[in-house]
């Protein structure tokens, strides 16, 4: 038998240190909470099981939106990033996205060390078993060495090791990511708490050592020239010089039927595993089957790191036999001899239904419990990281008593994040996509700052320092903007000859900088020269004006609707609504509302399954204010 | 069930990727055979479990062994230090002995590259469930992904994996070390292939957090200026500038009093553990038990790493319950606030009684199959890495058809504890120490390159360049030793000004310089002064010069030692001699000799229990040539 005893008491615990954890953690402490964060092996924090890289579509914004809260992933990934890349410079900067390899070990390497050195947090190996919960509230956990910890509020964030189960075609065992041990535990207490837990199930593919790989046979991928960081406190100069390169190679026809004909011995399609896997990240064998048609599939070789031969072997993870994999790997050009050192594997685990959850991330059933990351139902570092912030400043916030901290979906990609698992729940493993926020041309990598930089002010996550360079940022911003306004375009022979030379029609008059800057290929840098009147010496300054000024039209349009959503959102609905009272409401529509128990008119509009009917009703309803509470 | 399949031919594989398993590894690979080595986990190659330090007492000298045999420990840990020390410099020549504090993660990564960068050898990651053993042969091995790797010989170096159980006071639960997935199934296909397994245990301390040390309330050890190496490939310019210290305190007789009233909640103490543990790296409580009337014991503070704030609390391995832990903990000087990081904890692990081996680490019982470090009931990684060496060279020349090779207790200390292994077993997990060793005097650190360079270069483990360097070393080592005999120092003034200087007596007349330099604190460069003739410029030259002079006469004495032993080592013993026919023997002699086989006089000597008596009908038997064969 254990015996427990009274450990420290703290504001706020965090529970587990990945990407997460390792936020929210970061988050409180920050905020001056004394906080704790408890992590099975110190050996793993902010580890990366999967992918040795950060950013890309929609995720990069979000790494930019937690460093404009004050977060840290965008500047552990700066300090430690081995190549930079902007994908998509050709496409519009709604869907432009920062991307960068990692340093595997190094990028855990230093947020283990930027925790141990943020004053007001503990880091500590444990494995916790137990909430301590009293009348609805949690008020600490009990660890597996029986230390019973004491707090004023908690936040999970236990990833794919909560009752974690490996998958390597018939070999199947009990494990958390990395042949690390599984928490179990926890999982039985959270059910015995009255939480709908279900499996699901994510993969990762083989590793190969870099001397085996025919690179001659493959595309190159090298690191961007010009100098982009994802911390917008990151200097030009820091930029690495000597970055390594990717590389691209594609499966086959002979890779696809290896894997038609031993897809009886892949656990994922033998039944074997019953935990839903990620639609947007799936493993080849499912990729292979969905798209029957297409010859063949992009791989990615991404280094792990600058002192080590692992590559992973992007976009080709699978949970097939490890002898299947090694036959499916020889059949791709450039791998034919490449020497396996990790097998792929799937691995599931139990998330917590999120609809059971607030946009603070508390959960409804329990005060002062907050949950964030991939127990939440989703699926990548960022996502997990920007729910950790939130997570972590919301149990700050509460231990301080303060109310609550949301983003709405039309000031982050982490508010589009956070409100679709708890409106909509999930059935898969969610990831972020570009094309999940309705405001995108808003919700832009390059504005983040703009956006959210107020707020970490506020929640005491940005220091004055880099407030006031904000501020000025901002100012800079407006004159800029105010002079594209008053500088008149001539049309001199150089204008004439510079439109020309860029394809575009010549001027008939002359016209004001911001009508000129709207031709898709002038620059701000442009007018200066054409004009010889200053506008900013600032890269990011002239960014936001060109973007600004060129999608002014489409911009508007997205505000008007943001404009909407916010009358919508005006219209709260009391938390204590009696669905089966109201008349009218489709059954589902009634079940629906009373298992989300939106929190708005805007949110409950958003369930899926809920009609125009059901909406008018429901609004008429609330605001007549003729509205009964559920009878206790 | 997993579907087993026929992957790739070796002629080497090398289990566990330990201390052990890396030099095993990469001495087979660089002697040209086709080698492969599995681990468990690809992020623990080298991973230092306990304290993060390479070296001290005997266990340097083994070190410097290694690298003189072309092994990798020495360079590794030359990459990868944090701090260097030589301890004893006070002392004789024998107890001298160099000790590094590593950078842990570093050391753990820099293995595994070379590995990785390694011609001829493929790392893999895997769990290794069973023996292929056909007539007593080992033909390879069946991992747990069902691969079937055929070889023509396996070397096992499962260190503390096998069968692994954590204890912290109350709590237990099967694991690996540092929180990994432990081997279960190897254990029990080696019981089935009849080896003897036994269960040991081993102890790690607390980690806590740096910044929360007082070190005011503590002894600082700072690393040496004087530039010093494991191997002596290092060079004098890459001599780390920038070291850490370490830091020193001491327990009190409040932690006495936490601990003796805690003791039966210490499983070691309560009985819960079964394993043996090591005497000579005692847990605390078991040396407060052992040492009731000391009233303190040292504490040393020794960083982790360059990136960390972990500190190990070295000497303070426990395996109480945390809350005592973090009692004891804050009842020491200088830690009365230090944040617990992780806790101290035991392990219990299945080791091979090693009296199952021979010298050259194969196994009696199976043939082409070899075991190394920590399973052969050792501790320590250098002793580990040194059966490593041993183990893979063997592997090596056994697939490539040679005989075996074996290092004589008065050649190395890797002879030492060989030797001890498989003629004495082990009765608890077994350290090296100087007093193992009869020929102290020359199994120097400072001479290990002259012992075994040679063996190395012969192997094919050590290049052309760094052999004829070594040559070239020896040469000038001749020629010193020539010099100081023909060189003469007269009784100048300037001479009989510098023995008053150094407390020595005048000279009455002119001596030969190596009479001269006996005189304790004498040193080649001052003969050099003061007779104004060349003897070295090569401080390690010089070094050799002044120790063999000085202690010529001990030297001496071991050298004769060393010559009987040789007369005793030549005297085989066959075979297949039947111990139960030869008459006079006492029972336990005859018990012992069965069970052993000792292979000459010399080690039937060796054997504890065995007296004169039975030694002399012994030798008598052997020589006449009139031995009964076991009947089969
Ligand atoms: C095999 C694999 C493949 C993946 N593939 C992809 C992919 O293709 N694409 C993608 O976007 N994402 C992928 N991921 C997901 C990615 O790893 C996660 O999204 C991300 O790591 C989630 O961060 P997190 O903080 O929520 O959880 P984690 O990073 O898993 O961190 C959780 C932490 O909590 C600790 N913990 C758990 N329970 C306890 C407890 N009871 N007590 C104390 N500590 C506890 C764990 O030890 C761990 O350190 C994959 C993950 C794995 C394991
Ligand atoms: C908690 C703890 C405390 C210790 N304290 C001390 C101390 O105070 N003093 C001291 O001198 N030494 C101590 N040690 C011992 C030291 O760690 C070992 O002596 C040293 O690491 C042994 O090296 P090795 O190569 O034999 O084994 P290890 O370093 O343990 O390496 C063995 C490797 O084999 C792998 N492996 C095991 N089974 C399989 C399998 N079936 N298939 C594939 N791979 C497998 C493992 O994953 C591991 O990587 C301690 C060890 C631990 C764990």
């Amino acid at each position: 038998m254990i015996k427990s005893y009274d450990s420290n008491d703290y504001d706020v615990i965090v529970v587990g240190a990945g990407h997460a954890g390792s936020e929210a953690a970061l988050a409180s402490a920050r905020m001056g909470q004394k906080t704790l964060l408890l992590t099975i092996s110190l050996d793993m924090v902010a580890f990366m099981p999967c992918n040795p890289s950060v950013g890309g579509p929609a995720k990069g914004t979000v790494v930019r939106e937690i460093d404009a809260l004050g977060g840290q992933m965008g500047k552990n990934i700066d300090a430690t990033y081995i190549q930079m890349r902007m994908l998509n410079t050709g496409k519009g900067p709604a869907v432009r996205a920062l991307r960068a390899q990692a340093d595997k070990w190094q990028y855990h390497e230093q947020m283990k060390k930027v925790i141990e050195d943020t004053s007001n947090l503990t880091l500590r190996q444990a494995t916790v078993d137990e909430l301590i919960v009293e009348d609805g509230v949690c008020r600490g956990l009990i660890t597996n060495t029986g230390a019973r910890y004491h707090a004023k509020s908690v936040v999970l964030t236990t990833g794919t090791s909560a009752r974690g189960r490996i998958f390597i075609g018939e070999l199947n065992y009990s494990s958390g990511p990395n042949n690390t041990v599984p928490a179990i535990k926890l999982s039985e207490n959270l059910e015995k708490l009255g939480f709908k837990l279900r499996r699901f199930k994510t993969g990762t593919p083989p590793r190969v050592n870099s001397n085996t790989i025919d690179y001659s046979k493959t595309e190159e991928e090298p690191g961007d020239k010009i100098p982009r960081h994802f911390s917008y406190e990151t200097k030009d100069e820091d930029y690495l010089k000597n970055q390594v390169s990717c590389w691209m190679t594609y499966t086959n026809k002979t890779t696809h039927k290896i894997i038609n004909q031993n897809l009886n011995r892949s656990p994922m399609f033998s039944g074997e595993i019953k935990g839903i896997g990620p639609r947007y990240c799936p493993s080849i064998e499912t990729k292979v089957v969905r798209f029957a048609d297409k010859p063949r599939h992009q791989i990615f070789l991404e280094p792990e790191g600058k002192n080590t031969k692992e590559v992973y072997v992007g976009d080709f993870s699978t949970s097939m036999p490890e002898e299947i994999q090694l036959k499916m790997l020889h059949s791709v050009a450039g791998l034919e001899n490449a020497e396996l050192m990790r097998p792929g594997y799937a691995i599931e685990y139990d998330v917590i239904d999120p609809w059971q959850l607030k946009h603070t991330l508390e959960t409804k059933n329990i005060k002062n419990l907050f949950t964030a990351g991939q127990m939440n139902g989703t699926s990548g570092y960022e996502e997990a990281a920007g729910q950790g912030l939130i997570a972590g400043i919301n149990a700050a916030l509460r231990a301080a008593g303060q109310p609550g901290f949301t983003l709405g979906r039309d000031e982050a990609y982490i508010g589009v994040l956070i409100d679709d698992l708890v409106t909509k729940g999930t059935e898969e493993p969610y990831r972020l996509l570009t094309s999940r926020a309705e405001y995108r041309l808003i919700l832009r990598h390059d504005n983040a700052d703009l956006r959210l930089t107020d707020y970490g002010f506020k929640l005491g996550l940005i220091s004055e320092e880099r407030y006031s360079k904000f501020l000025a940022k901002k100012e800079q911003i407006a004159q800029a903007a105010q002079a594209v306004k008053k500088i008149t375009v001539h049309p001199t022979k150089e204008v004439q000859e510079y439109l020309t030379s860029i394809g575009e029609e010549k001027l008939k008059a002359g016209v004001k900088a911001d009508v000129f800057l709207r031709r898709p290929k002038v620059k701000v840098t442009d007018i200066e020269r054409l004009t010889g009147m200053h506008i900013s010496n600032e890269r990011y300054v002239r960014e936001q004006i060109e973007i600004n000024v060129k999608y002014a039209g489409y911009i508007k349009k997205e505000q008007q609707q943001i404009d909407k959503l916010h009358r919508q959102e005006a219209k709260k609905i009391p938390v204590d609504i009696d669905y089966s009272a109201i008349d009218g409401l489709a059954t589902e529509a009634r079940e629906k509302f009373a298992k989300i128990r939106p929190e708005t008119i805007a949110q409950a509009e958003r369930i899926s399954g809920v009609n125009p009917a059901d909406m008018a009703i429901l609004s008429v309803y609330v605001q007549n204010g003729r509205y009964q509470k559920i009878q206790h």
